[in-house]
């Protein structure tokens, strides 16, 4: 959704304000649009251009080894003959210009228009039109152009750069436009500054095959699978069109279009680069992120531009724009960090358990499925807890920290034959490292905790050693969280258990009846802890927000005890 | 939304190994996080960190002169201590290492964890912890960190690129952190991948002022305003909460968190830019972008450095990244291009209008202000139909068009005694340089065709020039845009207008009768183009999308001339 703007029709006008304002040391704004600086040595003028709406598409890419000057339509709409006539005749050096643009009626005629009359005054004037959308038309010369608008202009600039004369700049962008081609996906439309709906919508977990980058619609719409799938979609589909004289070596665009951010990007690389590689192609300097956009509009594109040696040496020539640089020399002289031996594993010896002791690891066992086995039937539930007044990520973090933690304990138990502590350190030290978060750390040094006040050797496992190690859990917590009772964490219904059990215990209590009444009184502590405001961590600002919300933290405690009653008749078993 | 994701729990893992694939050539994966490549001299290592969702923050702003290791927990969830540990021992090169963050209770305990064990290897570790976001708290050390963590690592990753001892690197990210303030607003939620809805959601119209960056709500929701108004409450708030020692230079920060793009951005900076200016600040290399996101959230932030000349020299340092990157070479020795007189005004012999051209001046005024109040009644319904199969970008297009025609005609005949060819040419240039776009050169150059079929010195104003020059305005508009009938386009409706309009001017009816009964001609074939299938433009590859909608251009022509009978009694006028 495109929400700022002060007059919507004057959107575009505003916007290319600051963007003039933000860059004047580098570009300055002609009547309709913007031209670099330039160096003492004359070159040939890039011109490239088209609507708003793009960015970094068309100003953002203006500046040495790039575009000589950008004009600047409005949103989605061609720019007017004047304009395209104002940038080039401020851009002229003297060498010619090349006009370049994307494949568009408007931008054909307005860039025509303003081609001839620049030819009536005595400027040699080219065009070169990009066409590398493969889903726009089964012949060649009738695509549009999207992102392969990057690669073309890339080429032309950095042969103008270079020195080449207006011919020459000429043949390498027909070369390159000839060596490009593009397809893309939709999942979302974009909203033009003022409008209050998007231009085009797509249904539901569905994408638009064959996206447009003014808002158009996709050819058709197909249902939206997983990142592996689209992948293996853009990448066949694309190589299925490659040009006839295809060679191994390959500049590859990821781009997103606007909603689909740089972390979904590089999922899709993920999948996108291994598929190229099995294809027999070498990917050279591959660019994954926001190259020709299409406002606020969610969609991915590959490009892929099929390199000879003239073209690769243009794609990796260096350039220093407002939004993409390109230089060798920071880079030159490195090497790698040296690799410490971090993964080596761990070689405990690992402690041989008591006979009495092997119950109780099973125990645990039990325990830690049960824990993970809840955490994942309340991970929705507790992460719309936490969203209230936080980040939402506590459902998330409590099922990978449960799930790492009952991953290694099985595989600890597995591998050798291993008492509840040991089993049980494994699982913590699992849990922090998999989970991260407050949680993550705080659930982790408990377990850990609880494992140490554990001795696997021992011959007798009463009900001492239950309050010992649920005593020792919670100390760790309190320990390294800091939190106070009242500051709506954990603690809240972790000590009200704490005490709960240890006094039922004491007064001899059959330790399932203690547990289940302590784990009530958890419960019962959790929920009551909507009515306090938060204290400690992200949620205090949101203080206000929290009240009639119980904390996730509390929440999933107060859930994990209650569902451990389960194994009461096991722990009933184990007592010697 | 977030839509990519293969299996939703493994998404941090999986983006973070294409980001390691896609920048094998800079840094390398180690368990935790990412390592850059070292050069000769060895350095404090700086150490950043977070969850991710946040990129470029924060493996993309490991490389030289930035960062030497980054961290990666999962989505918005704080790594655990051992990723920070694994990162750190990696990235250490033997003059003591610098953790840096945001302050989040799960970030401070599991780097503290990590230092904690680093310092026990011998390994000298400092903390220098981020707390820019004025929203957060009143008291500054208790407030959490946001974008202001991108000009904190940026001193603290120059200082040591600097070879500053651990020492003063240490102390210089103090006075970073120090100096920095950050103030931002959200307007909508993030989504987790794999989720179905956002983490929070603010009333339509509305901003959440105070946002954080791990899908938090803000801290209340407020009435959005304009652009102007935002940026007024950003400069206002931050201004106000400027450090003791404030100084006159300040880097600035204006950063979109995901859905807020680049031309948005550029816009509130028009804004933002003049208010710091007048409150006396020089405004310091400012950066406007994405530099610390939150996923899809849609929001803004600012955020001030104030500078000294140590950080001043610090924030303007070079710096290669994978996605920021600053160097002083590609931008020395350029200079501004020559501005060429292309803003002076044509200085136009106006011809002197004969006595009988003046009503029909003012009926070309008439029928201006009737086009364009045409326009602005059915904007958003020509958007719809344009956005079927289109960019929707006609309603706008028009309105534009069709107002500066009007302004430079009311101009014209305001500033002399101008004759209707003269004014119509004026309107037909205005209007193709305002609106760009394909309607935007067809309806100009036809314009300026008819104006060249009337003669302002003419004595004679009868049903002949109407019809010479409606043919002048057909003539041009399809030279220019080769549309054949049958293509749906404008065409479609202006051909049978056009042919209907001189045949019964011929056969001798009333001129007002004639031009009525050709508009209803040119209504119905533009609903009739609702069956046709376009062949040329963008609406080509979506043809089949197209069929049950009518094309724009002829829409908006058929509207044009049915509202142009308006103007009957007034053309019976000019008859002579």
């Amino acid at each position: 959704m495109t929400v700022l703007f002060n007059d919507p029709a004057e959107f575009a006008e505003d916007q290319f304000n600051g963007f003039l304002d933000l860059y004047s040391d580098r570009l300055r704004g002609v009547p309709g649009g913007a031209v670099a600086h330039r160096s003492e040595t004359p070159q040939v003028a890039v011109v490239v251009g088209g609507g708003s709406g793009h960015y970094p598409a068309f100003c953002g890419i203006v500046g040495p080894g790039f575009a000589t000057g950008a004009v600047v339509g409005n949103i989605f709409t061609s720019p007017s003959a004047a304009q395209v006539y104002s940038v080039a005749k401020a851009a002229d050096q003297g060498k010619g210009v090349i006009l370049t643009f994307g494949n568009y009626a408007g931008d054909n005629m307005n860039f025509g228009i303003a081609a001839e009359r620049l030819r009536k005054e005595g400027i040699d004037t080219r065009i070169v039109v990009v066409t590398d959308d493969i889903a726009s038309s089964p012949v060649e010369s009738e695509r549009r152009g999207i992102a392969g608008d990057f690669t073309v202009f890339k080429a032309l600039g950095a042969a103008a750069a270079a020195g080449l004369d207006l011919d020459e700049v000429e043949r390498v962008g027909r070369a390159a436009n000839a060596a490009t081609r593009s397809f893309g996906v939709a999942f979302s439309g974009c909203t033009m500054p003022g409008a209050d709906a998007p231009l085009f919508s797509v249904p539901e977990n569905h994408m638009g095959v064959g996206l447009g980058i003014h808002g158009e619609p996709g050819i058709r719409d197909e249902v939206l699978g997983s990142a592996d799938e689209l992948a293996k979609l853009l990448v066949g589909d694309l190589l299925n069109q490659a040009p006839a004289r295809a060679s191994s070596h390959v500049a590859v665009i990821l781009n997103g279009l606007g909603t689909t951010k740089y972390e979904e990007l590089f999922l899709v690389w993920n999948s996108v680069a291994p598929l190229l590689r099995e294809a027999g192609l070498e990917i050279v300097e591959p660019e994954v992120g926001e190259l020709v956009t299409s406002l606020d509009m969610g969609g991915i594109s590959l490009t892929l531009m099929w390199l000879d040696k003239e073209l690769e040496w243009l794609w990796s020539a260096e350039t220093y724009t407002p939004a993409y640089r390109k230089q060798k020399s920071p880079l030159q002289g490195l090497r790698p960090a040296v690799r410490h031996n971090d993964e080596a594993e761990e070689l405990d010896s690992i402690p041989v358990p008591s006979p009495a002791a092997l119950p109780v690891a099973t125990l645990v066992l039990d325990g830690l499925r049960v824990l993970a086995s809840t955490m994942h039937v309340n991970e929705t539930e507790l992460g719309r807890i936490d969203a209230v007044a936080g980040d939402g990520d506590h459902g998330r973090g409590m099922v990978k920290g449960a799930d790492a933690a009952l991953a290694s304990a099985e595989r600890t138990a597995k591998a050798t034959t291993a008492g509840p502590s040991y089993i049980l350190r494994k699982a913590g030290q699992a849990w922090a490292a998999a989970a991260g978060g407050t949680s993550g750390v705080l659930w982790g040094a408990g377990l850990e905790s609880a494992a140490a006040a554990i001795d696997d050797q021992g011959t007798s496992f009463d009900r001492g050693v239950i309050a010992t190690a649920v005593h020792a859990f919670s100390t760790a917590i309190t320990d390294l969280g800091r939190a106070k009772p009242g500051d709506k964490t954990i603690v809240d219904a972790m000590l009200p258990f704490v005490d709960g059990l240890e006094l039922a215990l004491m007064s001899g209590k059959d330790p399932a009846v203690a547990w289940a009444s302590a784990a009530a009184e958890a419960s019962a502590a959790a929920a009551a802890t909507a009515s306090l405001t938060p204290k400690l961590g992200r949620a205090r600002p949101l203080a206000e927000k929290s009240i009639g919300t119980p904390d996730a933290g509390a929440t999933s405690f107060g859930m994990i005890v209650t569902a451990l009653e389960a194994l009461a008749p096991a722990t009933e078993r184990t007592q010697s």
